[in-house]
């Protein structure tokens, strides 16, 4: 771990380079090297980038142990998650962590656990060490992240905040041609999963999709919320009416899957009895079976995008553009969706 | 986010407790009290716990924004994952995190991105910051990992490195138990679809299958090395013999979904045709079909108790116990096996 293992380049002799080389060539002192890595936040962003660049093409490693940075300290950011097991949050994480790492900084990350009390004691134990934070998802109310964005940089995932950096998916367009896609399908009414009660993404999912269903004569019914989870999905199906919907579209893809296999454990048929539409694209949507028709949200460029946007507004004020940033959507269409059937069909 | 919001309690005189009465209460200064959490490690343990009991039975709440401890530093350890868009570690990562967090500290994700160069880079960035290391997936050689423990205490997760604490899976017994059911359902043969090459792990379970099944009159054959994944599952089912065995065991669970998967698609049937093992029992298993027989590993007990070892191991020199901690595994038995086929299959 303690020596340099870079290959050497012919800019520097054949021997991996230093932090004088970097500082030589970057046109810097080399304690401002030294600072743009281990506290980019007191450089100047463009000469913090030009360092990087230096540095990146010289073959040039950080290497605090080896070179005794007199600065050496490690710049954090920490990653807030509601729950580490749902693996909604594998590719934010890995988009997250990546960003960051190419930055130089090392990711903290912080486990809810879906506890309001769990989020708020890791927060505090971390906001003194990190330069700032993405919440990915988060129990914390609007104030108490509008109180933490005081102190440092924060960007808010997938829920709108006031006078906060989010960064959120384009649940209207998301909503929209899934409508489009049952109503071609021959579906004339839907039921909406919805996930967390509290949740910003669930209301913008619910409402878009009656706004698009209204222009497509789609009537949409509601039964939720429920537990974002596999086993919500279970208890989601349920509560479905008795003379059962011809198509589901669910919060997110997890509560879809509870709801497939759930149904399929009735005997109902999915897609031939009824289509179910998920959220996401997660991983498991590719090996369940049917395979599961999703709207795909673009996880991993939304974590890195967090981390990005971090970054740029570090010793800055947070922007107050007053809309979050939104990234695409798409619908995939794989199995678990079909031509509607004709006539009620018992639960089961 | 900066003020208490414990309950106060009765010892207090229904004030929030403070640093102070905590000193009053467990019989130390409160100097002793703000170092036992944030920098336990300077803190004899036994006194350590003994100020946390206290401090819990006050409803005592550390708030480094609101109090300002003079010496609050944030304690951190680090969790090194190969990859953490496998399901595998999520488990992992929520029970090292919550014990992490129950013992006032913060964790670090590395995310290795199954890369040497990736992993060491983000390793030498967070080494000054953290107090001890949990290594649940590395790269790192052998003697890259001493090198590390000599700075920081380190824990290995599923691998066992000369003169570094690890904390493996009971690996014989869980191939023991796998080989005792194929035989049971009449399988003869058996072909053992292998995980990464340089897999500690890996190794084990080969040989301790071998040796099951030489006391049970089974045929073992091997297939690999394949990345641990479901793409490497597909892979592995394209290098099965032409004429099928009746039975697979993979190396971990996606692996074993990736060939059912692939099997599937060829129209064979699991487990009519070919029965199919995991291993880890990762949440996949259960939403697939046919839902995966399994050897279940204890995957949020193994990262809680990495941790609790690294923390009871602070300060001290690593234990040259010479012997890994082993946990224990159980076979679960859902609808991927049955029993065996009489005669040839074509591979489809």
């Amino acid at each position: 771990m303690s020596e340099h293992d870079g290959a050497p380049t012919p800019a520097t002799g054949g021997k991996a380079p230093t932090i004088y080389d970097v500082a030589r060539a970057a046109g810097v002192a080399a304690s401002t090297v030294s600072r743009a890595f281990a506290r980019p936040g007191r450089v100047n962003a463009a000469t913090a980038e030009r360092i990087r660049r230096v540095a990146a093409e010289l073959g040039y490693r950080v290497n605090p142990l080896a070179s005794g940075l007199p600065t050496g300290r490690t710049s954090m950011l920490a990653l807030v998650v509601s729950d580490v097991t749902n693996p909604f949050y594998a590719e934010i994480i890995r988009g997250a962590e990546s960003a960051a790492a190419e930055a130089g900084f090392v990711l903290l990350l912080i486990d809810a656990q879906e506890s309001d009390r769990v989020e708020r004691a890791s927060l505090e134990r971390a906001l003194p060490a990190v330069e700032g934070l993405v919440l990915a998802g988060t129990r914390l109310s609007d104030s108490a992240i509008r109180m933490t964005a005081k102190q440092r940089p924060v960007v808010v995932l997938n829920r709108d905040v006031a006078d906060v950096p989010s960064i959120t998916l384009d649940n209207p367009h998301g909503m929209l041609v899934t409508a489009e896609h049952l109503a071609r399908l021959g579906h004339r009414t839907v039921t909406y999963v919805a996930g967390p009660e509290a949740s910003w993404a669930d209301g913008m999912r619910v409402r878009s999709l009656r706004e698009a269903a209204a222009g497509l004569g789609l009537r949409v019914q509601r039964v939720g919320p429920f537990a974002p989870t596999v086993a919500g999905g279970r208890e989601a199906a349920d509560a479905l009416p008795e003379d059962l919907p011809t198509a589901v579209v669910a919060y997110n893809d997890q509560l879809a899957i509870g709801v497939v296999l759930a149904l399929q454990a009735r005997g109902v048929h999915v897609p031939r009895d009824v289509s179910v539409v998920g959220f996401d694209d997660i991983f498991p949507t590719r090996i369940v079976r049917p395979g599961l028709t999703t709207v795909a949200a673009p996880l991993r460029a939304q974590g890195r995008a967090a981390v990005d946007a971090l970054l740029s507004s570090r010793g800055r004020p947070a922007p107050h553009t007053g809309k979050p940033m939104t990234l695409p959507v798409k619908l995939i269409v794989r199995d678990s969706t079909a031509r509607a059937r004709r006539g009620p069909r018992p639960s089961g």
